[in-house]
């Protein structure tokens, strides 16, 4: 296919650059990298990006949760208040992770920010200024729940509970955070008139169909279970198998459970994805009965109806298995979360751009969440996916072309170039 | 019941203060202990040991793989070579785990010592010397297998692959050892004319039962397997479940299946402890299909038929998970331990002691591993029990009363003195 850049022109070497850069933080030699929230790696991307955005000339803010903002002044007129555009994503990874999840985005907005400044610089007129944001702990991977930062920034009630969330090693969000010096005093930026986001695919859709850009129309709904098992430690030799309490056969039993769900009649005719992704044994000695065992469970599927079926399901499962090991059950936490639609205004925008840059455009659904869903119901949010190779994600081999990547840097400015000229003062719902 | 302890005098009051000398080396506030074998706090139990056996004369010798070897010479006749009589057990712990497991055997033999050594001051004439033992890494809870610093003591081939054996944090033996400075370089001495350990019985026989004392003259057999299941890392969200490659699928397929073979019709009759007490998670994120889990699987019985029809069963259970899941299975290690019979003249002698100090004895088999076990058909090994409130065992809430330690004490002391007395040179396998 050939391709029509009649956007702003796009300095596509500073991005490849910037690729270059943050794909060596966290590396493994092997392939893949792991940048866990708030980890010493993800500091150190976090001081890279810091560093390129004051280079640039952006106002670097860090806030409670260590969400990181580069706002860049573009509008001309300051007599009034000026609209907020927003981009970005997420630098944090989970263990052993591909290089493009989260970090594409937040690089695309930086390669974005650098054409809007510099048309800004030759004369170009805009309405409002424009932020690259970095969310704190997106992936989850090592403080739940996940998407952190960004629903903090929607729910500033929830800062206090969210930075004393702790790992699976009892280190808090909060002073894993002040080590790496992201626990940030700035007052965030206001909410912006429309925050745009773009994504790996982490599916096979648009390389199935044949598409560049995938436009999110619809998010998937989701129940979240985190549970324990407590049992009682035993000796696996001398205790009588009746007398045992075994934590981790009620999370076995949990396990081939969840998994039958998602081929249970009930819900023919409709997808429910299912797992368990997570599971941590106490004392964890091959000669020793589990006496508690840590679990998460996830349910996902566009039809709430086959979720909370599947929740209902997943609530009797659980006392069963804790019933055949002798052992008792406690639900940590338990959150359904509703599919839901993304506006229209946005998605049209990206659609036009899209066109105007000559890239094919599906829309679609996102199974993933991501940072972009919290936003929704607050302001307008749009949402956009550049191809995965075969789908792969949360896999070292997670890949996606360089034309992909570079299309959609084109698509996601002039996405913002339309946003950043045409946004009116008091837009922000 | 009243006791007569005909035996040598005893100084209680030293067993007294050494238990709780040992009690408050890496206790739990809320009770319980936990020593990992080459831990800090395994180091400063070592400690402990080495100054109390030094303060009572012993020669105290570290080999290779950190076994502490604490001898008391009572012959007088140093002309010919003098034979050796040992006891003890080990000073390290699973997690949370109970006081007495190892520590008691280890602190036994140490009052033992001193009532050998004041009636060698007094004028009873020995035939052997005496040596006290704490052996590494019995436990298998850091380093696997268990038993291991007594396996290397009758085989020293399998010192420097046990040394680089390393735990679940890749920290090996050899290294967790000199950190703490018991990476010896002491020759261990000869080979026991006979070993002689004292354990709490871990089990509730002898408690149901009534007697005071169990003299050991069978082992379980067992069969142990360390495996793992390698599938493919996936975003939890959209990968189809018909792509996934769910590691802990798998697993879980097993720890069910293991828990039926117990009750399995083919081992009617005879009984089968079954467990899965292990099991690691890669890469552990609740949004992250794991691409990989590492299980302990242990099947036991006193039956050789029944344990390896189990673990044939075992064989194609793993086969079968592993399909399942369309994942594939690495068989690290699998080792199968026969019943054995332990020899009849320890076991005359401690039931002689039992007699001479007033304590009833039963025989009885062993299902949990020993130190002493290790040693079975490389030397004479005598193992007897002292009983266990409830059989709770590997659990902080493990217990046994004062009388029925001290009880042990005596019955330990009065088979040494005969075992000292009596042995004759050359006698040595």
């Amino acid at each position: 296919m050939s391709m029509t850049y009649a956007s702003l022109p796009i300095d596509m070497n500073e991005f490849d650059r910037l690729l270059e850069t943050f794909n060596a933080i966290g590396a493994h030699p092997e392939g893949g990298i792991t940048r866990l929230a708030a980890s010493d790696t993800d500091g150190q991307a976090r001081d890279a990006l810091a560093r390129w955005l004051k280079e640039e000339g952006a106002e670097v803010r860090i806030d409670a949760i260590g969400n990181m903002y580069g706002i860049f002044r573009l509008a001309a007129d300051r007599d009034r208040d000026v609209p907020l555009i927003m981009s970005g994503s997420h630098l944090d990874s989970q263990t052993n992770a591909g290089k493009l999840d989260g970090t594409y985005g937040v690089l695309a907005a930086c390669i974005a920010a650098r054409a809007l400044v510099k048309a800004r610089d030759e004369g170009m007129r805009f309405s409002s200024d424009f932020c690259v944001v970095n969310w704190t702990n997106e992936e989850g991977a090592r403080f739940r729940p996940s998407v952190l930062g960004s629903t903090a920034f929607v729910d500033n009630s929830i800062i206090e509970d969210a930075l004393n969330i702790s790992d699976d090693n009892g280190i808090r969000l909060s002073d894993a955070l002040e080590r790496i010096g992201y626990r940030g005093t700035d007052q965030p930026p206001s909410l912006p008139a429309t925050y745009i986001e773009i994504h790996i695919e982490q599916g096979s859709v648009l390389e199935e169909s044949g598409h560049d850009i995938g436009i999110v129309v619809n998010n998937w709904g989701a129940a979240k279970y985190d549970l324990s098992f407590n049992g009682e430690q035993a000796h696996t030799g001398p205790c009588p198998m009746e007398k045992r309490r075994d934590a981790l056969l009620a999370a076995a039993h949990t396990i081939t459970g969840v998994r039958d769900l998602a081929s249970a009649p009930a819900t023919q005719g409709a997808t429910l994805h299912t797992s368990v992704g997570r599971l941590n044994v106490f004392p964890n000695s091959s000669n020793v009965v589990p006496s508690r065992t840590d679990l998460s469970i996830e349910l996902r599927s566009a039809d709430i109806t086959i979720v909370q079926t599947a929740a209902d399901a997943l609530d009797a499962l659980v006392l069963r298995a804790a019933e055949a090991a002798n052992v008792d059950v406690t639900i940590h936490q338990k959150s359904l979360r509703k599919p839901r639609k993304l506006p229209g205004g946005p998605a049209m925008i990206i659609e036009q751009a899209a066109h105007t840059v000559g890239a094919s455009s599906l829309r679609m659904d996102t199974i993933s969440g991501h940072d972009a869903i919290s936003l929704l119901g607050h302001t307008d949010v749009g949402l956009l996916f550049v191809p995965s190779i075969g789908g792969v994600s949360h896999n070292p081999n997670e890949h996606t072309e360089l034309a992909d990547l570079q299309r959609g840097v084109h698509v996601l400015t002039e996405t913002l170039k339309t946003l950043c000229t045409t946004a009116q003062q008091g837009e922000t719902p």
